[in-house]
C-alpha cells in the first residue's frame, strides 16, 4: 500500500520537518511513502514520485517546503479531479496526508467522497485561523520571527522617540498580532476580533507619556486594514512621529522552531496511524489541551476559529 | 499588602518576562510589587525594594534575570531565616513568588511553615526536571539555543565526514537531550532514563553508512557522563573521526522565545491570583495538558519527573 | 578638560559600541567624558551629563542608542546655537564626537566656526551614502539583517514558485541593495546609480526559466521608487505571481555585528585622539583601504558618495 | 579548458558562497567549472565532476561545504600524486582553486612543480592564522558566532554573579580570542602572542569589583591551554565561582555573513582571473589594506601570521 504527502495553499515553516517525519515513519511502518509536488496542481499533472530517505536528509531545519505548494482552480472541475485520481491509481496510492488550510481540506473531502481516497488534513498555516484546532503548524516559528523583527524595531523606536505601527499577517484572524503584542510589550494592539477602545488607550498612554514614556509600539493585524488610520491617530493624539512597518513575507520563512518540529512529528504520526488503520477516513486533526483529535471537515468549514479568552482578556489591559 | 518576587537556584531564560509581568499585574490588581535581589542570599541580607514600571521597561527580551539569583547555604540555619523574615516584615511583605527549582521550593515551604509567609513556586529551569509539571520556564528557549548550535555543528560534520557527540545540560534528566535528538535528526541519543541498545544501533547505522551516510550526530545528556565513552565506541565501531562538543552555558542564555514569554505570563498570573486570594498557600504551580494546577511541595520533593512515554518511544527508533 | 559624545540624525547599529568605547577611552586618557542626550535638540536644551563606566556596562550588544538621537530645526537659528554653546561652556566641554550624517556634520561645522567648539564627525548611517568614507558605521549590521530577511523570503518564494521584489533602505544610495543582491543570489537589482537593462534581463531570465528556474528574487533600492513597476513588469514578462516586501525599519535595529563593534572602536579612538591633540579641528573621519583619514566637511557636503566600480560591474552580470 | 575547485583541510563558513561564485564566474568567462569532492582524498580517488548552475542553486546561505573537505596522508606519497594527476588529465583540468590553509597550499605547490597543474590558494580558515593575508575566509562568520555565544553566556554570568572563562578556537593563533574579547566587553583575554599581566589585571579588577562589578568574563585562545589554570586563578584571586565554556565546533558552522560572502566573491574572482590569464601560477592570494595580491607559498610556509599591533595594544588596556 502506498501513502502520499502533499502541501496545499499557503506555505508555513514546519512543512519540511513534517515531510521528513512522514517519510521516516511510513518506512518504519513498512509502507511506501510518496511525494506529490506542487500541491493540487501537481496532483492533477501527475507530479509525484516515491520518496526516499535521501530526499529528506538535511531538510529538518529548512523553512518553506521541498515539495512546494500551490493554489488550484482547476481542481474545482470534475474532469481534473478524475485526472488526479487516475494519477494516484496508477501508483496504487489510496491515502493522502495534506498540509494546508480549510480550503484545501474541503477540496480533499470532495475528492474523498467522489473517489474514496482517504486523507487526513494537518492544519498548517501561520495565520492560526482554522476551526477545530488550537494550533496550526508554523505559528510558533512565525511568532518568533515577528518577535525578532519587533525587537529590532524597538531599538530604533527607542533611539528616536518615535511610535511604530507594526502590521502582522493573519488574514481575518488576529492571533499573531495579539500574541505578538502581549509578548513584546506593545502598548496598543488592533485585531478584528476586538473593538479598540480609543478613549481608554488615550487616557492610559497620555498618563504614561507624562511619566516619561518616550516611544510607542502598536501591533495591528492585517485584517483590520487600519495601519494608516492608527498612525494618524497616534500622531494627532500623542504627537509622536510615527512609522508603519508591514512585516510581510519574512513571517512565512525561517528555520522551524523546536516546537514546530515536535508538533510536525506528532501531527504526522497521528495522521499516518489513522490512514494505516484500514478504516476509511477523510478528516482533519485538531490539537486541543495537549491532545489530538479528528474533526469533520464540514465542521471545520462551517465555523470560525476563536482566539482564546485569556488572550482577549489580557489585551484589555493594553488599552 | 505587598507581594515580592525572587529568583532562586539556577537561572533560566523566561525569568525577565516573568518579572515584568509580575510588576505589571500586581499594579493592575492594586497591590505593591517588590523585588528581592540575589535570591535567598538577598532575602537574608535585606536586598529588596519596591518595584516600578521603569524597572521592567525594556527587559522582556533579555536572557538572565535583572534581579539576579543565588544558591544559599545560610538559609538552612534558623537564625538567617529569622533575619529574612524580619526583612519582609519591615516592608509588610507577606507573599512571595519564587522562580526556581525543587530545592528552592523546599526551602520556601519550611519558611512558610515557620513564619507564615505565603508563596507560590514557579518551576523555572532549563533542565525540565521538576515533578508535578510538564513544563518548566526556560525550556523552550534552551531547546532552540541547542537547535541552533546543532545546526552549526551539522554544517561542519557534513563538510568533513565526521561524527559529533553533542553533550547537553539537564543534570539527571534527559529531556533536553531527548527532544533535541528527535528534532534535529540525530542518529544516536543517550539519556539516563533509557538503556542505549548498542547492538541495534550498530546494525542500523552500519546499514545506513553502507547506503551512503557520511556523518553521524549523537546527542548525550550530561547526566549520562558518557560522552567520551560514546566517542570511542563510534570511532571503533564505524571508523568516523569523532569530536565531542559540550554545549555548556550558552544553553542558559538568550532572548526568551515567544512560548517562554507566554508561559511566564500565565504562570505569574496564576501565582499572583492565588496569593491575593487571602487563603494561605505554600505550593508550586504545575502545567499539565494545557492547564495549570497547584502541587504540594512535599509531592514535588518526593517524586522524580518522568519524560513522557511518546518521547521515550520515539527514541526507540533511533537505535 | 571635558569631551562629549552625541548622536544626530538617523540611528544606526554601532552607536552603542561607539558610546561605550568613547567613555572607556576618554577615562583611559585621563579626561572627562560627557553624554549629550537627544542629539542637537538635547544640546539646545542642556540634556547632558558626565558619563560613568556604569552607564555603558552591558550596552555593547544593543541596537539603537542609549543617548538617543534627533533631527533639529531649531539648531538652524543662531539664538538656539548660542544657547547650545552656553550649555557646553557651563560644563567646560570644548570638544564633541558626533555620530551622524553629512547634514549633522554641516550643522556642527557652522557651530565650530561660530563658537570654536572642536568636533570630529563619525559617519554613522546604514545608508552608506556619505562622501569621503567607504564605510559608515552600522552598514555591516544592516546588511546582515537584510540577508536574514531575504533568506526567509527565499524560503516562501521557492515553496510557491513566486517572484519577490524586496525593497531595501538607503535613500538615494543603492549600496545596501547592490551588496544585498550580490550576496543573496538575487536575479535582479535596481539602484539609482545604474540603468536597469530590461531586454538583457528578460533574455537571460527567460532562458533560465526554460531551464527550470522556479522563482525570482529582485532587490530594489528605495531611492528608485520602482517596486510596483518592477512587480508588474515581472508578472507581465515572466508570468510569476509577484509580491513586494518592503523591509522597512527592521534594517535599523539589531545587535551590532563584530565588524561594526570593531569599526566603532577604531573610529572613536581616532576621533578622541584628534580632539585631545590640542589642535583645533572640525572634520569628519573617513575610512579608506584599511586606514582612517580626516575629511573637510565642505568636501563631504559638496560631493556624492559613489558605489565602488567592482560592485557596479558585478551587478552587470545579473541583468 | 577546464578549471576545478577543491576544499582542503579544516572547513570554514564562506566555502559555499565561494563555490557558487566559482561556478557562476567560470561559466561567465566561457570555461568549464569542475568540482573535486572530499579534498585531496577525492583528488586521488577521482571524485570529480563538471559543475552545473543547479549544483550551486540555493547554497549561498549554507555553512560547511557541499563538496566536502578532508585531510590526506596519502597525497604525501608520489604514487598517489601521480594518480591524482591522471584524474585531472582525463578531464583536461589544468588549473585548481583551493580553499584551505598553508598545509594544503604546500601540498599543492609540490603538485604544481611536479605536474604543472596551476593553482591559486584562497586562505580559508576560521583561525586567521595564515601568513601573507590579513583575512582568511570564514573569520567574520566565526567571530559573529562567538559574539552570539558570549552574549548568551553574559546573560547567565550576570544573573549569578559568576565568572566565565570562554575558550575559543584558533589553534596557535590568538586572533579570534583577541577580537572577541575586545568586541564583547571581556575583562580578561589570554592569547599565545602576549604575556598575561596578572598583577595589573588583579589590581584593576579588584578595584572594579570594589566599585560594584558583579561578574567577570575572560576569553582564552585554545592555543594557551590555560583555561583551567585561569579559572583557578580567578576563583582564588577574586572569589567568584567560575565556569569554563569551551565553545568548540559551533564556531565552524553557521550561515556565512555578508562580509564572508563578499570576500568569497572577491577572492574567487581574482583567483579565476589569474588562472585564466595563460600564465603559469602556483600561489596564494592575500588580502591587505583593501587590496588583493599574490604571495609565494614558500613565503606563506616560512612565516607566522602576526596579529595587528592595534589589536595587541588595545588588549593592553584589559589587563
Amino acid at each position: 500500500m502506498a501513502i502520499a504527502i502533499m502541501c496545499s495553499g499557503g506555505d508555513a515553516p514546519g512543512m519540511n520537518p513534517a515531510i521528513k517525519k512522514f517519510v521516516d515513519y511510513v518506512y518504519e511502518k513498512g509502507e511506501k511513502p510518496y511525494f506529490i509536488y506542487d500541491g493540487l496542481e501537481g496532483l492533477i499533472d501527475g507530479s509525484l514520485k516515491e520518496a526516499s530517505y535521501k530526499d529528506v536528509a538535511g531538510i529538518i531545519h529548512l523553512g518553506g517546503t521541498i515539495i512546494r505548494t500551490s493554489r488550484s482552480k482547476r481542481f474545482f472541475q470534475r474532469s481534473f479531479r478524475e485526472q488526479a485520481y487516475e494519477n494516484l491509481k496508477k501508483e496504487r496510492i489510496d491515502s493522502l496526508v495534506v498540509l494546508g488550510g480549510d480550503g484545501s481540506f474541503r477540496a480533499m473531502e470532495l475528492f474523498y467522497r467522489e473517489f474514496g481516497i482517504n486523507f487526513v488534513g494537518i492544519p498548517t498555516t501561520i495565520d492560526n485561523d482554522i476551526y477545530g484546532t488550537n494550533y496550526c503548524l508554523g505559528v510558533d516559528t512565525a511568532l518568533n520571527v515577528i518577535r525578532d523583527a519587533i525587537d529590532k524595531i524597538k531599538d530604533t523606536a527607542s533611539a528616536f522617540n518615535r511610535a511604530f505601527v507594526v502590521e502582522t499577517m493573519g488574514r481575518e484572524c488576529g492571533y499573531l498580532a495579539a500574541v505578538s503584542a502581549l509578548t513584546s510589550g506593545a502598548e496598543i494592539c488592533l485585531i478584528p476580533e476586538k473593538k479598540f477602545e480609543k478613549s481608554s488607550a488615550k487616557k492610559k498612554l497620555t498618563n504614561e507619556i507624562a511619566n516619561g514614556r518616550k516611544y510607542l509600539l502598536a501591533v495591528v493585524a492585517e485584517g483590520c486594514e487600519a495601519s494608516r488610520e492608527l498612525k494618524e491617530w497616534i500622531e494627532r493624539t500623542f504627537g509622536f512621529e510615527t512609522r508603519i512597518s508591514v512585516l510581510g513575507h519574512i513571517q512565512r520563512g525561517g528555520n522551524p522552531t523546536v516546537y514546530d518540529r515536535m508538533m510536525a512529528a506528532s501531527f504526522v504520526t497521528k495522521a499516518v496511524d489513522a490512514l494505516l488503520s484500514n478504516e476509511r477516513i477523510g478528516k482533519a486533526i485538531g490539537y486541543k489541551e495537549g491532545s489530538f483529535e479528528f474533526v469533520d471537515i464540514a465542521e471545520v468549514a462551517a465555523n470560525k476559529y476563536q482566539i482564546p479568552n485569556d488572550i482577549l482578556n489580557a489585551l484589555e489591559h493594553l488599552d
